[in-house]
């Protein structure tokens, strides 16, 4: 147990550099009255639309906690409800903290450029620990009572269910964050384009445009709220399976397969300190590249975790060596899973492993999350190929432009699926299945830094528009431009990364659910080779799920935007001196507006992925019987990340190469600002805000929800 | 024997059909000297464009049919130049006339509607029937030299074989077609558009525009020859392999299995008597509707199939009751596949199936190819909601106009992914993996009839061109211009078709891969449950061809429409006389420019699935083992169409309506011509035309080439 206490420190320091960091963010100058309220405008309406969305999600999820104690347990439903609260939590307190540093950010840029870096970099920081301290937490603190204080055996099916359940709350909460907020962002920013920059001629960011408000809540509520409630939510997710799959998978003693099961959680507690110390190496070099002082934190990170992992390995592990598979290791008349067949399907038979191959494993996981950064800024960066082909095509007109950038977010899933494909095949190789979720794990345990780099990109695009509005000198407006412009490879950067998590995740959400399965129905005889022809059924009504849910975002944000775009035409109309200056526009009522239609949009959406899996499973039974009931399902879950891989690595991808594109020519390439080139830019830059903030991130959640569903459900067939 | 004499006189029935149509269409006047001028510009191009692309395919065919003779066999190389050569000549035939018909059309249209729609739906009912009649006289012809003559039994091995590399000869030259037939006619159409509309300001089909005789060279090698081509290969591959799985997997007395192989050849021969009908049926109702007209045609063809079929299956069948799988079913001792793992693979053991389960498989079929025509129509149709949600979407902007156009491409995959799933598992329930494969025979059976729709669309496409530019009286236009927006729909719903019988074929393919797998590697315990991480490891390397060959699609029509830009400009630049009206351009000089273009283009793409599959067996293989090389293969073999089915349907549908919402603002809705809304609408066209006539149709011969690679691959192996 010393083990998880260790874990659960890690993740206290996480939460206290929060608030210490938080406390520090605070203490700076909030600026001069004027941008004082803007900020306040912007953080009333950010609190009032997430005070709505928790209330919304709050109906949700109070009816699915009441479903789960006759279905499943008490216990699940008890894990969820936890689940849910500290991931609304950690959103809820790292936008707080957002909406106060982006107007501290704006008046530190009057001073340097490091003083904007450096505050808007810590507060993202403090979203970033907040995510992987109250994971860890979560995870560590239920396991911890379940073990030491309820006296479960580590593999006992209460803790199974228990940690799947606290993965389903953080999950639930976490595609209505994504969705919700992708929506707001996405409709108060193309409605304030489409009215302000288009048809009034006023620029970005202009104090006239009533969806000024908006659109800069909807950058916290998006960015920040709706993706740290996503990162929470994969982190759990991830470790807590991890921990899921060893102990239904490995032949171990008990104190082994404690000590097993504790790894997880002491390799995200010290992936919290190497990320700790990297937050401090945020420096601008002589160079002055911003995008070289967020890489310095990163790659400080990941240099200070191949060391703190190997220690944790040799500390927790010694010379362990492990067993996957093999029949009837658990205690003989227990009733726990029928081995054998739960081997069968779910892992090859006698892998042998020791913790030297986990620490392998682990720094595949950290070459992974090296990997995709990379490419990701290859993707996205105004430096390299992708981007500026789109600019080239941008001086041939809005079409190209448009062909040009989906053909790039169609290419751009290549790299990250090799990379993937090739980190399963090697950790699969080390140790079967459990090294895969263990390169799922290190992945994850970098969550507080990479979240930190994401968060930062909202403060920063905030401090941005209240330098426009306050009317802050040129050169206060250039650094925040600058600060900006990086924080739009960041936030590219998370998705993929929360996305390449999922498929490797993939394989041990399948191999969970496959061992529930023997666990549960021992007698069926379930197929699931590709040649039963319900396999192909279920990887193609899974295949279909992240197409729908694209579909619905997209044109979810369309009808919200065209809502901003009627209440802002209105405000133009009924009082002319809006436009001329002499009044103020009722920057709430739009806020109100948008707040209303993302909620209202975001509930069909988000039901899909949950009902889905419940309803394939009841009609392919109902025609063809259980057994194949039961395959079609878990095929789904694999079509599900087959298909959306893809489909959110194309969105997210090719959606910041757009948005850059158009940065890239505002630098004065083809033409400059206010050039066809441009005009043709701010085209793709529109198409691509619904594909990279809204529908592509919410394939991330989507993927989750789809699984644990299944694993619930199964657990509720069981008792029923 | 006398079964298949039958289909051979059907096949060639089909062949004198397209002889005297084409006699006819030939003797319908040509118009006035200037029409005739522009048609012969465009007859020399295409016949450059295509005469160019064949020799280049051919080398790559001959280096193929050198290397199958000792990697597979000699027959294995005389069945692929055979289904290469047909290939070709169907495309080849059915564009020839399609360049003369389409003078004609014109012609004729300044007589009457209905003269105008005669001319055009005859001569694509040529290349219609030209598809299906040679595609079932090479199947039928080779089967009955292999069987009648050459005396080998049904299902022999060298029958197999040689039908297997029938459908990789037709394959071959169906992705090269589709794909330098769609990036010549997208960058034809592309670049005429920019320099022309966009740049010079002068309209659609102008004369003095020098890229417009390649615009209209375009619609003949991509839309006529090129999907001729891949309806071909898919008419073949899914007749010829529903043969073989038969020969493969039931068990029965040589007599049955001789009547059970001859069916798909007796069905496909009835379904060309349907068709021939049908085509007799289009004309013109009271209400004066084009579509009304040629869903005259079609709907014929279905409900005279319905009896044919059922004929069919008595006069062939009779009362037979066959079973699939159960052990050794073959002659004991013949070196025959070891049954026992191969159906223990492929196909539920023993289900019994009769002549009536077959009829109602086909059924089956036949309601799929009517519900696809429907969605189809819908999600393209002027007078549905996704085109019209596009339109509207149009009136505020080029973003929200291409933002709307993707939800509804991502949308559009739903239903017809329901349908395919739905009969799916009808087909299996009736009569497991045979009843799927006939229900995909049926589908294809129809064939001339949904080509012949399809062909008319370039014909119409290229008269209103010809119409323009020789200066017909607008009244004529007029009519051109209706015959021709049908064209959009038609030629979106054989796009659909064809990827839909694509999914439908997916598990027959995949039960031949397994079965020759298990035929060839009778000791390889290959694992294709969805828990093997190589199969994952497949399905989403699988899953990636689509996007990596779309990618490469779009860029490559953005790289040629690059290269007719720079033409035409520098024509202008040299010539100011064009502008003027009083010299001519060199349209042949453009036409060679994209000629070289489209040839240059299409060969690494084309490359990708034919390599693909060989490198992952091979690099998989030598990393853990050959067994988990297969593994990965066959899962490759099932990602591809789980992915490829959404990509292209979400193509082809998305592009379809992005071209109707332009013509629908075009008829006076949102502003019309020349409106606000109709410059978005263009965009979204633009973006829409590589989508659905580049990237889009050339999934479905890629899909194809990767299973027949794969089979080809196993029989080469098992060979060395």
């Amino acid at each position: 147990m010393t083990i998880v206490y260790f874990a659960m420190a890690c993740g206290v320091l996480a939460v206290l550099y929060g608030v210490f960091t938080g406390m520090q963010v605070l203490r700076a100058s909030p600026g001069d009255a004027r941008m004082q309220a803007i900020a306040t405008a912007i953080q009333e309406g950010a609190g009032a639309y997430l005070g709505r969305q928790y209330r919304a999600v709050a109906v949700v999820g109070v009816l699915v906690a009441i479903l789960l104690v006759p279905t499943v347990s008490l216990l699940s439903a008890a894990g969820f409800v936890l689940g849910a609260l500290l991931s609304g939590a950690a959103g809820y307190v790292g936008m707080t903290i957002s909406v106060r540093a982006n107007v501290r950010t704006a008046e530190a840029a009057r001073r340097s450029l490091q003083a904007g870096l450096t505050l808007a970099f810590r507060s993202g920081a403090i979203t970033g620990m907040l995510v992987a301290g109250l994971g860890l937490l979560a995870i560590a603190g239920l396991f911890w009572y379940l073990v030491a204080v309820a006296g479960h055996a580590p593999n006992d099916r209460e803790v199974v269910e228990a940690l799947t359940a606290l993965a389903f709350g953080a999950s639930l909460i976490s595609i209505f964050a994504r969705l919700g907020g992708g929506i707001f962002t996405k409709a108060a920013d193309v409605g304030a384009d489409l009215v302000g920059k288009v048809e009034a001629g006023i620029p970005e960011d202009d104090p006239r445009n009533p969806a000024v408000i908006a659109d800069n809540v909807g950058d916290n509520v998006g960015d920040c709220a709706g993706m740290a409630a996503d990162l929470f939510e994969t982190y759990v997710v991830t470790l807590g399976l991890t921990m899921v799959s060893i102990a239904l998978l490995v032949q171990a003693s008990s104190a082994e397969l404690l000590a097993l099961m504790a790894l997880p959680l002491v390799v995200g507690g010290a992936c919290i300190l190497a990320s700790i110390a990297g937050t401090y190496m945020v420096r601008l070099g002589r160079s002055g590249s911003i995008m070289g002082a967020l890489y310095k934190g990163l790659w400080t990170t990941i240099l200070l975790a191949v060391p703190l992992i190997y220690v944790s390995c040799r500390w927790v592990l010694g010379d362990l060596d492990a067993v996957i598979g093999g029949a009837g290791f658990l205690d003989p008349g227990s009733d726990a899973l029928t081995t054998e067949a739960a081997l069968g399907a779910a892992a090859t038979p006698g892998t042998h492993f020791t913790g030297m191959d986990l620490f392998w494993c682990m720094l595949i996981g950290l070459g992974v999350t090296a990997l995709l950064v990379w490419i990701t800024e290859y993707y996205t960066g105004t430096r390299y190929r992708p981007v500026r082909s789109i600019a080239r095509a941008s001086a041939t007109g809005h079409g190209t432009n448009v062909i040009q950038g989906l053909a790039i977010g169609l290419e751009s899933t290549a790299l990250p699926t090799l990379v993937i494909v090739v980190a399963v095949i090697a950790a699969y190789q080390l140790a079967g299945i459990i090294g895969v979720a263990f390169a799922a794990t290190a992945l994850l345990a970098l969550a507080g830094m990479v979240v930190a780099l994401d968060a930062y990109g909202p403060v920063t695009d905030n401090a941005g528009g209240i330098a426009e509005m306050a009317g802050l000198p040129d050169d206060v407006r250039q650094r925040t431009d600058a600060l900006d412009a990086v924080g739009n490879t960041t936030k590219a950067v998370t998705k993929g990364y929360a996305i390449g998590s999922a498929a490797l995740a993939a394989l041990v959400l399948f191999g969970a659910y496959t061992t529930d399965l023997n666990r549960f129905f021992p007698e069926l005889a379930v197929d699931f080779s590709l040649s039963n022809p319900y396999v192909i059924v279920g990887l193609l009504l899974g295949a279909l799920l992240p197409y729908l849910f694209g579909a619905f975002g997209m044109t979810a944000v369309g009808r919200a935007a065209g809502s901003v775009v009627e209440d802002v035409r209105r405000q133009f109309r009924d009082d002319p001196g809006i436009m001329a200056g002499t009044s103020r526009p009722n920057y709430a009522h739009t806020v109100d507006i948008v707040t209303r239609a993302a909620i209202r949009e975001m509930i069909v959406p988000s039901l899909l992925p949950v009902l889905s899996p419940i309803l394939v499973y009841f009609v392919i039974a109902t025609v063809a019987g259980q057994a194949q009931g039961f395959a079609a399902l878990g095929a789904m879950l694999l079509g599900v990340i087959v298909s959306g891989l893809f489909v959110a690595i194309s969105m997210t991808s090719g959606g910041g190469a757009w948005d850059n594109a158009k940065k890239y020519i505002e630098d004065g390439n083809y033409g400059g600002k206010g050039s066809e080139a441009h005009m043709a830019a701010v085209t793709g830059d529109t198409v691509g805000d619904p594909y990279k903030d809204t529908a592509g991130p919410a394939v991330n959640p989507m993927i989750k929800i789809t699984n644990i569903v299944a694993l619930l459900l199964l657990a509720a067939l069981a008792g029923s």
